[in-house]
């Protein structure tokens, strides 16, 4: 067990909000070993300043990938150019952040039509789907070089996926919710999400690849807006304080970014 | 309370299996008052022969309707033609029925594509979606005219949706069954539309509509397998004994076709 994650992270969705927040604590806290994939759509764009900044203020430590989680060919070159940079180590650590909800909050059911449930669905599950079937190898890889000599087999620091959450994917606390947003494709895509969770911690705990979801909490960003009672700065540094002591007990669950267990 | 269900009913996917099961024993059980709208993609084709044989038993009991759950203008026609002659009774039971499973079973990962995943959540939870959405005034004139004088508000009897989903659409039982059929897009659109399911119960609770999710159990039909244990009959029988009893304490759950919950 391990206070802080070290190796190949690549985290998806990084341009603002919980992604670029990630991408800058983990830039600060990892060691000279470690190496971070930050993934956005537009990586020369005028909305991703700040994640080039990051990269200038952490010289070698930061890799820019252009993805866009919506394209199945765009989540191929990704895999491909990390790819044919990652090395003998592999991937240690994918954290699937890029999300979408749509139509604007609250989205009642009378806004919502057909292409916002696709687009949804698209981007927050099949895009998720997509690269970790695609990443297999690499976490494949990571898993067979780094097996602990004893202890519990998975860990965020061998091998793992997290499946970035919502409290309002728990189809059991719906009803607490729902009043404030109801957003049918958001939360029908999220539940679908901890599923893709199960089943893959179900699939791949043979290849020893821990898999979680978690809940941010609600984060005053462009989707959380601006009444959120939780700053990027605290949602991060809380989920990035319990990764690292997640292990097999945690594999195939959804915690808060306090480690709480929320049910489904 | 009462044994048996009446009024207009809508059941979607019933030229074979489950729906037309379903179709078979409500037009066997229900009064002369009772009328059946029975939905699927080619009414006129040669799989609804069984189908066009029920019409023909039970003359004027049965309306075949054309309807593609994949099909935004197929799902609004077919709502069109149903407005046209249901009459001012409203639709009593909405039971959201068909459904697709792609690839192959055992569907493991490495056959699975994005076309798959995207295929199914479109059949399996935005036409649910799409269809409620478009048949809400009808429910709703149905629960508006049906106000019981005491008891529960909410009944099948009244206005209710009956979504089907599966027992694989639970994440919580998800490590029971993972090895025997992986089925990602599969088990992630049935737990969606039991998201759905419990997004539209409380949405549509001040309507007094009921929403409930069954589990119609492992059934041997094309898409269940020879070797499954439960007849169509059974299940069926089983379902149409259950929804009756169906009230307020039951909407926005999931149960299986003997009425025990299923955890989500």
């Amino acid at each position: 067990m391990s206070e802080k994650l070290e190796g190949n992270i690549l985290v998806t969705g990084t341009n603002r909000g919980i992604g670029l927040e990630l991408v800058k604590q983990l830039a600060e806290s990892t060691g000279e070993e470690a190496h971070i994939y930050a993934c956005c759509r537009a990586p020369e764009g005028t909305r991703a300043e700040a994640l080039r900044d990051l990269t200038t203020q952490y010289p070698g430590k930061i890799t820019l990938i252009k993805l866009d989680m919506s394209d199945e060919d765009s989540i191929s070159a990704a895999v491909q150019a990390v790819s044919e940079q990652i090395g003998a180590g592999g991937l240690n650590l994918l954290i699937n952040n890029a999300a979408i909800n749509k139509p604007d909050i609250p989205a009642p059911l009378s806004a919502t039509g057909k292409r916002d449930m696709m687009d949804v669905y698209e981007t927050n599950v099949v895009g998720p789907f997509l690269i970790a079937k695609m990443l297999l190898p690499l976490l494949q890889r990571a898993a067979e070089i780094n097996s602990p000599a004893k202890g519990d087999k998975m860990s965020c620091r061998r091998s793992a996926i997290i499946n970035i959450s919502t409290l309002v994917s728990s189809i059991e606390k719906c009803p607490e919710t729902f009043d404030i947003a109801q957003m049918y494709p958001y939360r029908t895509s999220k539940t679908a999400l901890n599923m893709l969770t199960r089943c893959q911690a179900e699939d791949f705990k043979r290849h020893n690849i821990l898999v979680t979801a978690i809940h941010p909490g609600w984060v005053r960003t462009e989707m959380g807006g601006e009444q959120a009672p939780l700053t990027t700065h605290d949602s991060v540094h809380g989920m990035l304080y319990v990764m690292p002591f997640l292990s097999n007990k945690d594999c195939g669950i959804l915690l808060d970014w306090q480690g709480n267990r929320i049910p489904w």
